[in-house]
């Protein structure tokens, strides 16, 4: 890593080195042209962490100058597994407390993932004046509101661009270009892998199960992927999302999450016949009384929406404010560079702004904040047998009104239709006073 | 305009006026709060200058609470028309001196649209220490660096979000959260007049002139419409965005432009069978020597791209980074309070940044800066006359090899094809030595 500066580069370090200046509690090493000295340390050597290294080191001089400081150099990278090659003059440790108690890293990058230790960490290390920067949507779904009060409280960063969307800029556009909106409503396509696999389903025919397995031997999914298929991940992005845009801390307890596991392709014909594709949508909005709904569930997309192409590996997010109309971001979800490029990003940001922390964050909320599921206004699709011949007429009036779906059933013994909108306390109510019909599939319709 | 709380206002303002501290050579007045007390200025008080002037009013106490600081007021609106109704405790002036002479007027709107006297205007605003927020592309697109560079001189913002994309946060994503990546290219819709225009012909199968009409008809296209259809809209914002992507100035002049209006429905028909739809494209590429190519023309786009489902007026711009791939951004590109609500998020971060400018800004260029378009490399689509029975034999030989499209040409006298990629220099010689076909219309092919 930039061998061709290393001699001169490490005169200006001892240079530097001794003269310390003590600036808002913190050790600072002032250049001579002004800019400060700062170091970063790594936590969690990763996918996406060695791709922080990777990026710190290829980009260094353009991140330094970005920065508008002297220096930005990586010290520490902190991980309990032994690695060979050392990125650059950083060392590896395998004790926090190195990290915590060097007073010259001042920008720290938490790419460990979980919520343990990574909490107690990052908690650390705000508290001792670090900034803090993160891609671990548990981390800032679960812990977001306390870390980033323990960051105001510290006149530090704490950035988190990288937990939602991988490499697309969502987080800083909400908070800072649709600043002058009032944001009604967010939904997206937060996880990259559960579209992988309705992406199969819906080009190529494939089974549920064919795709899921294509998605693991691609290194798309996990050997476990319960979080991504029933729609973990795609809850703790959407509490993120939701967090930032209505400015209180939506709990992922607090949201109704349905994974993708029950789809089938059947389902995803009907999807094609009626006009759109099935997605898993991650979904919150404004209520008139101040209170938001959120959830996370399969939905129709009409083909016309701009989530309905977003396909493979790709995530989009659609923010609708009251001013800008609807505004979608789009790009890759995950990844190790795209991530890794998030992350820099808010090094190079919290750098810039180290005298001065951004203004960021919400307040906390409690238990009535995200209203009952079943208070949620939507329409339904539904794919049922048929108990009796005069089975759709009562459910036409069992829901206010049904549209059918065309749907290639020689038998005549199955169907599917939508139904009106209405609160879903209503629409299961129906359902379920329906003894005529048995339903097989029961998915959520959305407009976006 | 908060008339609740217009009379604690006023004492507040009196109050403040009388505790003026000089701060980095401008006069700011001081809250007990901490905060700064900052007048606004808007000239022009048209479609988005109005839109401006609601949205500060409609969202003020959230405005100024995002901003950081205590109070932002609007206090002059500058337009040689007269209007009833005044927005608030704002003045309507004609005299541009009372805004530039007002050392309380820290930030300056400018929505006038035109080169002249926008840029003097604006010009003089920075040299007096303000800062400016524009919407004015052709005002950015061909004095950008030299703005840029006079408002870094004075330590001053010259923020232009609104300039290109409309409501769709670009410039500010591209400079800050992608700042981790080197960006490779750039392209977009970035004109939603001609989109219109386009998606009319592609859906509904309308002529170009009667689509151009309708466009007219529903405010989408003004009574002279040549800054559209001929490109010129969407040439100034690809040399805005190149000039931020890749850090020199790229003038309007040095960028090959072509319009839509030569586009016939044959076109858009071979477009479908050939697989894609026809979009107004500006592209912008780095190139191995440092220089770019960079072009405004219709271009055959895949369907299976994110550009070809962006439809009506709406724009999308691809960003593609070395660390993210493909990120693009989609949204409303014009229209009042979309286009105003980018300009006040500048304004709000004007305020916020009052003592610290934002880092932002490009270096100068050369004509040399942009290769000559013959340079580019590129595949062509042809639809020609064929005045020879071995004409397609001799385009394929002259060409290296071509596709056949599809088309429906019962005398078999017509027929449409793509070629390899090349320089447009081979592409056009090519072109030119073939006596055997007439061109009908040339089109580019992309692969966005």
């Amino acid at each position: 890593m930039r061998p061709e500066n290393a001699s001169a580069f490490s005169a200006g370090y001892l240079y530097f080195r001794f003269i310390p200046r003590r600036l808002y509690g913190k050790i600072s090493y002032y250049s001579p042209g002004g800019g400060l000295f700062l170091n970063v340390a790594i936590m969690g050597y990763g996918t996406v962490g060695s791709g922080v290294a990777e990026l710190l080191a290829k980009h260094h001089e353009h991140i330094v100058k970005k920065s508008t400081q002297s220096e930005l150099e990586l010290k520490y990278i902190l991980d309990i597994r032994d690695f060979d090659g050392l990125p650059g003059n950083a060392v590896f440790i395998k004790d926090f407390d190195i990290i915590l108690n060097d007073p010259a890293v001042q920008i720290v990058v938490e790419t460990m993932g979980g919520l343990h230790p990574a909490y107690e960490y990052v908690l650390a290390c705000l508290k001792a004046g670090k900034s803090v920067v993160t891609s671990n949507k548990e981390l800032v779904a679960e812990k977001g509101y306390e870390l980033l009060t323990a960051a105001e409280e510290m006149n530090v960063n704490f950035l988190f661009e990288a937990s939602v969307g991988g490499g697309i800029p969502i987080i800083r556009p909400i908070s800072q270009c649709l600043a002058a909106n009032e944001i009604v409503e967010i939904a997206g396509i937060l996880n990259g892998t559960t579209n992988f696999i309705l992406t199969r389903m819906i080009h190529d025919s494939m089974s549920f199960e064919a795709a899921l397995k294509i998605a693991q031997d691609n290194g798309y999914a996990e050997k476990d992927p319960t979080a991504d298929i029933e729609g973990h991940d795609a809850c703790r992005k959407i509490c993120i999302l939701a967090s930032l845009c209505f400015g209180k801390h939506v709990y992922p307890k607090s949201v109704y999450t349905e994974g993708i596991t029950k789809i089938t392709l059947d389902d995803v014909e009907c999807a094609h016949a009626w006009g759109g594709v099935i997605k898993l949508i991650g979904r919150a909005k404004k209520l008139p009384d101040g209170r938001i709904s959120a959830m996370v569930s399969p939905s129709l997309i009409h083909s016309s929406s701009q989530l309905a192409s977003v396909d493979d590996v790709f995530n989009a997010i659609l923010v609708r404010g009251d001013a800008t109309g609807d505004v979608v971001f789009y790009g890759r979800g995950a990844g190790k560079m795209p991530t890794a490029s998030a992350v820099v990003a808010d090094v190079i940001d919290c750098a810039k702004h180290h005298e001065r922390k951004k203004l960021f964050g919400w307040a906390d909320s409690d238990d009535s904040y995200v209203v009952d599921r079943l208070d949620t206004v939507t329409s339904l699709y539904v794919r049922c047998a048929l108990k009796s011949p005069d089975a759709l007429a009562r459910a036409d009036a069992a829901f206010g009104e049904i549209v059918r779906i065309p749907y290639f059933d020689p038998e005549g013994s199955i169907a599917a239709f939508t139904t009106a909108a209405a609160t879903e306390r209503e629409l299961f109510a129906a359902l379920d006073s329906l003894d005529c019909i048995e339903p097989l599939s029961v998915i959520r319709v959305t407009d976006y």
